[in-house]
């Protein structure tokens, strides 16, 4: 096999306590109809997982659905509400289109839901219980998505490329053609069992004729047949358009989105797709952003921009998710007024309620772009009466790019976490993109996929708990870091002590060590332009991308309260005022939003040039225990992910020597104070 | 046409006072044998050249050399020495083999030579005089040039990209062919009129098979026509090669100088090269440098890789020019006591005398790479018994890309003038490299060529001034900056004052006007990596490459005397000892060989850091005098060659203002003194 099947690997348990109850597979079913992919899918998941894990043979009974009484004695059982024997066994009330209940009773494990795709998940999820290893007898849960959207971002382009992937090259496209194979299947699979229903496959930058051809005959058919696969797994097909598509392959002099040419093309363009796909999800779209085209061209708003494709997608149901990653990329460092973070809010806020009810703002968690440490976004604090989804970015552009561990979740989770105070009463980011706040109708999270084609699909191989995570999270937002690495670590790992507190350790702490051995205190930016790897203090100091520390010989970082840019306003109350203040703003994110002198005393008590040099060197300190503790699993895991593993590790110590040493020296040539601690730093 | 004929573009003069003298053409020939190239040459450089500048119509009138009279009564006569007619004329025991003379007597101009190539030379020659307005009676004039070899290298790659070219694509090859054409023809006799006769055609960085195959047959019938033509104006044809050419395409298993198969497989190459280009100058080869093969890898020397080329060459008579840009690329920041600009030396000093004698080292004119500004290398003040030509570079690299102004002459003429005080004599380099220091056979310069196939060949128009200043000044290294000058703007525009004032003041001072805005006092490499255009104060502060300014809060420079890297050491006394002391070194290099306070005193009275600040103004407002000299040009000189200039000024002016304000701002944050004049500086 050329690549590994990440958390369902389903390595065989010894001893699993609760085998008895797994004796059989019962299906209600409609008789009259032939067996749905879906269903087909989910009786291959189960028979296949559990042969693979308890060494069980089991075969699909199919019952009819209609019949009220059944004979079953043990086994898993599948069914959907309505049918009658499963009225009896449980309340599903509850339950919505997604969800499932699992459910213990008279030695049968009940798997139910209102759609086979809650079935599916409701496979998928018993058979992650066995394979961490969790008892089952007595089980019952019921699950409901928080979210309708759960999407991934592939940013694969049609040569085979991917922008910002660290993984190898695409597996859905190559020279132009797009890739259709077993691979596929188990992509599907994969990202199926964490609860990922939406899946845009090519980059939203989509540049050249071949990658705005997408959406036309030229690969529909090829597509239709991707299209299948998914929608046996629950997964809906989108792709990144071409706002300018009118124009290049319409051969309109026009992208305008209120010409009436112009929609007319796009309505014909999606009638078309819907011909050949019918189960087609919509579009993603990336306009006026980083010389993309866009409405901007025509002084048309983004909401003109969006509704009009939007309207083109509506009569098939089809959603138009449009990011709002639109800033002017184009800035003189010499302009200290504009200010990136601003960009997002200043742009989008005034059209709150203006987008059609099928658009969907896909918003970076973060003002900037996917820095290790950002501040919330204001606009999902903003916003009101519009669909938004949180992007996060599983690819680890700016962390690490698969070469350094770092374990995401625990960030995600405190954008999750974090109280925007709209509406005047709690309402956490996790709230208003689930749509708990504003009863928003489509809801949910996407993530740039950190996948590619190299034999663990992530790269780094415990960059696996990113991509898992990412798909639980969406599906569950209140579940913990915690919780997430252990399943991960679980279904992958051997079952031993030493091993699951090592891969714990590791991943819990990696987030809070990359960050401490590369950009102090939320300033960010400080990395190699272009490629993004590796210290470069300046690297961005002088360019056009809004993106600066502004580090003299006294202090730095960037004024953005009313005196600076005034960004810290574009918070509800009281995080406004709580970012004004450099006394109660959050020490993680000092730099970010205000100027601070190199000797300004921290509440540790120590400086912040000292704290500069303090995280340094403790930050290499902790990958050097990283790597002791990896070192230590050899022979306890499979020998290929030891392996390979180690071996970016070694890259990540000497990469993090090299930031703390680049960092330490810039900011001691710049201020001139001597470590107090009198460590190595080069002068 | 879809190219300009540079200097030789052959304005029409009028009322030239001498075309009396200019009535025919006579030539003295064997009238046994067909006349040769370069004989039609000169005969149509000549015709069509009078033609077009003084509306002459002339035809060739053969004469047997052997007759001992004459009955000529007026025009230009060509001989060669030897003749009977022409011993009588002028005493012809000064010339050497390439040189000519120039001498009117009895209503004619005789052009006399030793050899067809002088008497070439000798017609161009002519032909400037008469173009640039110079009256020719009583004129006697001796020109033998002061170098063997005068070569061009460009660094042209077989996909027909050119490495650090600004001026279009390759005019060699394309697609991986070669290109032999009308430009070919015109290429020659442009570069011929300026004294040029070795052209290396392809890049020194042997890349990829097609490149490193040109030495086969897969190319080598088509060079063969490239390089008859060449020897039409005198040109040797000369190839870099690939030093691991042996097993890329011999396929052996080593490329050791000293394995005896692979000295046969290169005497192999060379005797077919010959059998097809029986004229073939020899090879130029790039080793152990930035990433290429090389004898290190054999644990050999430098003289050991090269002489196993040059005993293959030897029988033909060709040269083995090996290239002394060797150095550690992979340098740690960290380490101080490593320095890039000792490197030549160090590595080449031990080989004096080793090498073979038609091995010619071919050595960059400063220890690092082509700055603004940087010390003459001390390796020509050491070598004693090695042939030895000095390298410049007429692409601009680091000096604005042919998108500034940057007439090099200036540069250049210094590096001849320093005063190595080799010998324990007076010996400068313009010395050394022709050979009078030390008698070497083989003497001369090579250029980087700046050329590519735009219009204008340069990119820049005034690019164009480099390219013929080259030539001019590696056959006679004793012209002027502004003699050079003078002769390329009278051939090219037309004769007015103000032209000639305006374009003599733009050149003339255009070097230290982009020194003055860029990076200060010889300490170089402020510069964004890769393409090396604009400003970028750390862009390789903290890189491998070698090239550091060590800037702190204090002050910035690196410490090259014996405390530091001893670099200083390398020189002759008097210039070791005029080095290594702050006070006597010259102050356009203290930066480059000393660490200096930002508050130390110039001799000027200003601090360093005040000197910055006013430098980097200056540089700006001298841009600024240069734009408006220029725009008064308008309607005096072609609407092209204005338009192409004016358009350059301003992207020159935009850059000068953005290597000002980076410049200033950077040294500004670091030090922390305001301006004096109060000026504006961005904090």
């Amino acid at each position: 096999m050329s690549y590994s099947q990440c958390w369902l690997v389903y390595n065989s348990i010894d001893n699993y306590k609760d085998k008895d109850l797994l004796t059989d597979l019962h299906i209600y079913y409609e008789k009259d109809n032939a067996l749905s992919n879906i269903m087909n899918n989910i009786i291959k998941e189960l028979t296949q997982g559990l042969n693979s894990i308890l060494n069980i043979k089991i075969s699909a009974n199919i019952i009819d659905g209609k019949e009220t009484s059944s004979s079953i004695k043990s086994g898993i059982v599948l069914g959907l509400t309505g049918q009658n024997v499963i009225n009896d066994i449980a309340d599903t009330e509850q339950l919505t289109e997604e969800g499932y209940l699992l459910k213990e009773a008279n030695q049968c494990i009940y798997i139910i839901g209102k759609t086979e795709k809650g079935l599916l998940y409701g496979a998928f999820d018993l058979l992650r219980r066995i394979a961490t290893g969790e008892g089952i007898r007595g089980l019952k849960v019921i699950e409901n998505p928080k979210n309708t959207l759960r999407m991934l971002n592939h940013w694969d382009n049609m040569d085979g490329s991917i922008e910002r992937g660290y993984s190898g090259e695409s597996f859905f496209m190559k020279k132009e053609e797009i890739l259709v194979n077993q691979r596929t299947i188990d992509y599907a699979r994969i990202v199926a069992s964490i609860g990922i229903n939406c899946v845009v496959i090519n980059n939203v930058n989509v540049r050249g004729s071949a990658a705005t051809g997408l959406i036309t005959d030229r690969y529909l058919n090829k597509l239709k047949e991707m299209a299948e696969i998914f929608e046996g797994y629950g997964i809906k097909l989108y792709l990144s358009a071409n706002f300018a598509a009118p124009m290049e392959i319409g051969g309109y002099k026009t992208a305008d989105p209120l010409d009436q040419g112009v929609a007319d093309w796009w309505k014909e363009c999606v009638q078309n797709i819907y011909k050949i796909i019918p189960g087609f999800g919509g579009f993603l779209i990336k306009a006026d952003s980083e010389g993309r085209p866009g409405p901007f061209t025509y002084n048309r708003t983004h909401a003109d921009g969006a509704n009009v494709l939007a309207r083109a997608l509506k009569p098939f149901g089809g959603l138009l998710v449009w990011r709002c990653f639109v800033y002017n990329c184009q800035q003189d460092w010499r302009d200290y007024k504009t200010d990136r973070a601003r960009a997002a809010y200043d742009n989008f806020m005034g059209l709150d309620g203006k987008f059609d009810d099928n658009v969907i703002l896909q918003i970076k968690n973060g003002p900037m772009d996917f820095q290790v440490r950002e501040p919330v976004t204001p606009l999902f604090g903003g916003l009101k009466n519009t669909n938004m989804i949180l992007e996060v970015q599983a690819a680890q552009e700016y962390t690490g790019q698969q070469k350094h561990v770092c374990y995401l979740i625990p960030m995600w989770k405190e954008v999750l976490e974090f109280n925007t105070y709209a509406k005047e009463t709690n309402a956490t980011i996790a709230d208003i993109v689930s749509g708990k706040t504003y009863n928003q109708t489509h809801t949910g999270m996407a993530a740039v996929s950190n996948t590619g084609d190299d034999f663990n699909w992530t790269g780094h191989d415990l960059a696996g708990a990113n991509l898992y995570g990412f798909g639980r999270l969406s599906w569950n937002t209140e579940l913990s870091s915690e919780q997430i690495a252990a399943e991960w670590i679980k279904q992958i790992f051997p079952h031993k002590d030493k091993v699951y507190k090592a891969i714990m350790d590791i991943l819990m702490g990696s987030w809070h060590t990359y960050e401490k051995y590369t950009s102090p205190l939320g300033i960010g930016w400080m990395v190699n332009p272009n490629h993004h790897y590796g210290p470069n203090v300046d690297g961005y100091e002088y360019d056009r991308w809004g993106t600066y520390h502004r580090a003299n010989r006294n202090g730095m970082g960037v004024d953005r309260t009313k005196a600076g840019t005034g960004y810290a306003s574009q918070y509800n109350e009281p995080n406004a005022s709580m970012y004004e203040q450099k006394e109660t703003c959050p020490e993680e994110l000092l730099l970010f939003f205000h100027y601070i002198p190199y000797d300004y005393k921290l509440k540790s008590g120590v400086t912040l040039i000292q704290h500069i040099y303090d995280t340094h060197f403790e930050g290499v300190q902790e990958v050097e225990k990283m790597v002791e503790e990896w070192n230590g699993l050899e022979g306890l895991i499979p020998e290929d992910i030891f392996q390979r593993v180690q071996k970016r590790l070694t890259i990540q110590l000497e990469s993090a020597k090299e930031w703390r040493d680049r960092i330490n020296t810039y900011f001691y040539r710049k201020s001139g104070v001597d470590d107090a601690k009198k460590r190595k730093i080069y002068y």
